[in-house]
């Protein structure tokens, strides 16, 4: 037996093997899933596998290594939320999503710091050796909502598209306020006096490190949609380069200290029109599945890593502390939702309801992000008191709030998702109406958010499509698109009910005889169709006939071990189809 | 910047991409793949890289990583090779492959071994230190023909389906053979004495490691089979299992020391059937389609580390040594294949032609497998000679043969690949055959390889597939499956022509007027209608126009994160399209 050999690829295997045998165990009865969150689950199965260590090596568990979260969970849940995100609302909606993620963040970074150092001023606490700058160190790791519970939980309710998109939205963002405030104060930690300049370059990196994000994650989808341009002949490897792509801008931000997670959904959000218009219908498919199954695995395995590191002796147990830090991630929240939705609203026509403000309140889950980053702290005497206040917060808001915001969204009637997509209709009026819209911001000299999306359309089909895309001498419009998609999934449904073509009728049957011995055809027409058919709809279904005929004889090419069976060429078969006719005729 | 924290993926990343750039370049002109195979160019970049590395840093570029090559570069490859495997012409060849491994395998050790120790004994070569357990060491690894070398050759030549079988089975199923010599001269080199009941026990591993790989493989397989049957609920991680599992087996077959390449294989072909059928067509092509990138990945990665690891100090030359290797690899391979094809021509009908003998000979490829090998072996004075040797060998069999070898099947004429794979005819005529064999084989008492595989499938209906698949209520034919293949394929491509249902022709134009506006239905039909149709055609078409302006109302669900847009439920149509037919009568 030589276990030293194999351990790594082998452990790391089993541990994915279990994430995802508990995935399917959770689905395998179907009321559970919909009662609990996954999420929740998922830390109750950790904290069971973390008890099972403790108890059998009697001492604590593992716990998650930062540097694998951040460099190989994270990424790949970030880049599915990215590529998957629905880009219209995301946009109509980015004012306030930013207001929310930047002065919301910075709000409750500040909020719960100055409020958690008042609490350590009181002497019966015992806590006045922890300064303020170590109180505002813990309040910027615990003040962001994490993007991983949000999704996990938020996927399963269903509100509608707006109140998700502004959750979700904000999580994603405050990566770059969190990366800021969390670096600044650490190295504020270390400095031994702070200079007015240093708070002023702290204010300076944010705008470096969200655009800085941003430019990056832009290079690399670019390159990513030009270089798809010239794979038409080796398909099978189309898929990986969209994962090396936003793999690399996801690196090369946390290289340059920038937020990766910004990157990598520009990255995603800025190649997905292009790439998808290059690769094959095939590649897509295993790109979206691809990604999906993937981010699916992280997020078990982080939930599964979030239990079992919660078991242990990381611990320093303080009531006041650990009790107050609950108390005011819930209340400097619910007062920065209110406050900032009160302007908010003083701008929009749409306005954000109180049942909406209650659930963007309610929503802010706390996850893995906090808990890597309380890993990575400096080592100092109250780190331990640090790690249990956010293991709590995180397991208080994943638990408590996680399992009650269902119930919650059902009590208060909020607006849900609504069951289908809009219909093709609806969808050219949406168009039409932003031409419009664009059209009156035009002509009224007003630079609203129709004018720049109009702007930026031209752009596109004026420079950026003749560049990152492979065939643009027919640009086709994403109605027709849309219509030959679904004719597709259509035709596949249509395959598989068995209704392709006519169904074994009477008079197609005659006309397959008909074909295959063509000299006695008018024999038969005589006798049989004239009755039913005139020759006009008879050469309609020939044709059909014939086109099926010719394709049902043919089988997919032989095995070939660097590509996939290609589409046969539709000019060959029409060709044979014609000669065909001819011969019957 | 930060370099140390992202270093490892980063440089992981990137080397992928070195490798899939060089792919893309090369097939960007369609001339140059043509002529030369893929991995001579590929070596060729690798030590144009091996010799930047050089001459930059004044030191060896580092060899490849004997564990990365065996934990992580192979399995991919050999999975790919056992889930694509054409499993009809590998059992009906299983005989003379299993010859020509492991026979073939031991009869080119011992004659290289015996042959260089002659060599050493020449005084002027100034070899006279080299043992004979050394040169059976050497020859033990330097024998074996590689896998993934022979692939990248011999899927660009297309020769006929048996040949390629016969090369390709041997250099997979040759793994086994060598694992246990080169393990067995190892432990030789190793101990003071040698008694001749270790060389018996190594006899008995053969055994145990050839038919010990293959438990280990089918056990995996059938688990992952039967894993397939639950994932119905959560299709986005059904690709993950076959992933997951194969991985599993060949780690767990190299832990216990059994033949990896063996196990994964026999996971790979055992769980082919019945994964296929638990999984969703879209996890299906996934699954296909990820195999060959990743397998096409390593395999590029692989043929350009073996250029990078080829520079550097090595090496130490020995013009005799290298030079009567090279040639004895070659002799005794060609008079290993023209004295096993003797007895395998005696006990067959379609015999080996002399040309092909040519091919199977020439086409003994060495590659990586042999490069990590002797990197692995234990330190000593000549380990320098044997990397040279080795080195030499991989490099004339991969360039000079793999370069020769296309013109040399052009000019000998050998039997190539059909070109298109059998129809539905033919399959059903090789069916009907298979059953009468078998039973012919039954009568006559003679248990060939017909009765056998009828066993098998009877054991394979009667219990396997009962517990193996999900719905087992319906097994269907493997034509009636090769159908629903075809007509899914020919639906796709009739979406894409545009053709699907009927070309906007005159008739059908008019019949969705009359659905959508079912009052004036009369006026219209008597108008333009009777004079061209008359009422049972015009129903039928009205029944497929129905359909299709259903489905055309209908797009896709929206968004949602852990699952793809399922497949809608075909009697929710059904019923709306008879609400629409009522409506219009």
């Amino acid at each position: 037996l030589d276990y030293q050999h194999v351990q790594v690829p082998f452990e790391i295997t089993l541990w994915i093997m279990l994430a995802s045998l508990a995935k399917i165990g959770f689905h395998l009865y179907n009321k559970l899933p919909s009662v609990v969150p996954e999420s929740c689950l998922l830390i109750f199965v950790g904290l069971i596998m973390g008890g099972i260590i403790y108890g059998l090596n009697d001492r604590s568990p593992p716990v998650m290594d930062s540097d694998i979260f951040f460099l190989y969970l994270l990424p790949p849940i970030v880049l599915d939320a990215g590529y998957f995100m629905p880009s219209r609302p995301f946009f109509e909606n980015i004012g306030t999503i930013l207001l929310y993620a930047v002065v919301g963040t910075i709000w409750n970074v500040f909020g719960i710091g100055f409020s958690l150092y008042g609490i350590c001023q009181v002497k019966a606490f015992r806590l006045q050796d922890v300064s303020l700058l170590h109180n505002l160190l813990f309040s910027s790791l615990i003040a962001a909502v994490d993007p991983v519970a949000v999704l996990a939980v938020f996927e399963e309710i269903h509100v509608n598209e707006k109140l998700h998109i502004l959750v979700f939205g904000e999580s994603l963002l405050n990566d770059a306020v969190t990366v800021v405030l969390y670096k600044l104060f650490r190295s504020f930690c270390e400095m031994p006096t702070i200079k007015s300049m240093d708070i002023f370059a702290g204010i300076g990196k944010f705008f470096v490190v969200g655009l800085g994000g941003i430019l990056v994650g832009l290079t690399f989808g670019m390159t990513a949609a030009f270089t798809t341009r010239f794979t038409k002949d080796i398909r099978v490897i189309e898929p990986l380069f969209v994962f090396l792509y936003s793999y690399l801008s996801y690196l090369t931000a946390e290289m340059f200290h920038l937020s990766g997670i910004v990157a990598i959904i520009a990255c995603a959000m800025g190649m997905k029109r292009y790439v998808e218009a290059n690769i094959s219908l095939k590649s897509h498919t295993t790109v979206k599945y691809f990604m999906k199954m993937w981010s699916s695995v992280s997020d078990t395995l982080i939930f599964i890593f979030l239990g079992v590191s919660t078991i242990g002796e990381n611990h320093e147990w303080n009531w006041p502390y650990i009790c107050f830090t609950v108390i005011f991630c819930l209340v400097w929240r619910a007062l920065g939702v209110l406050v900032l939705t009160f302007f908010v609203n003083r701008f929009h026509v749409n306005t954000i309801t109180g049942k909406d403000q209650f659930i963007i309140a309610y929503g802010g889950l706390r996850g893995a992000i906090c808990f890597s980053l309380v890993f990575l702290l400096p080592d100092f005497h109250r780190k331990k008191l640090f790690i249990a206040a956010t293991t709590v917060v995180i397991l208080f808001t994943v638990f408590i709030q996680g399992m009650t915001i269902r119930p919650l969204v059902d009590l208060l009637a909020v607006k849900r998702k609504r069951e289908s997509a809009p219909t093709v209709g609806e969808q050219i009026h949406i168009r039409f109406l932003d031409h419009l819209l664009a059209g009156i911001e035009d002509i009224s000299g007003h630079w609203g958010q129709y004018y720049w999306k109009d702007k930026l359309e031209y752009f596109n089909s004026k420079y950026l499509q003749k560049i990152l895309l492979r065939e643009y001498d027919q640009p086709k419009s994403s109605i027709v698109l849309l219509y030959e998609k679904l004719e597709r999934k259509h035709a596949i449904e249509l395959a598989e009910a068995g209704q392709l073509g006519h169904p074994p009728s009477h008079p197609s049957l005659l006309c397959s005889d008909f074909l295959c011995s063509s000299n006695n055809r008018t024999v038969v027409m005589d006798k049989k169709l004239e009755d039913t058919l005139n020759p006009n709809v008879l050469e309609n279904i020939q044709e059909i006939l014939a086109r099926n005929l010719y394709r049902i004889r043919r089988t997919g090419p032989a095995y070939n071990r660097h590509t996939l069976p290609k589409d046969t060429e539709p000019t060959e078969h029409a060709k044979e189809i014609l000669m065909l006719r001819h011969r019957s005729l």
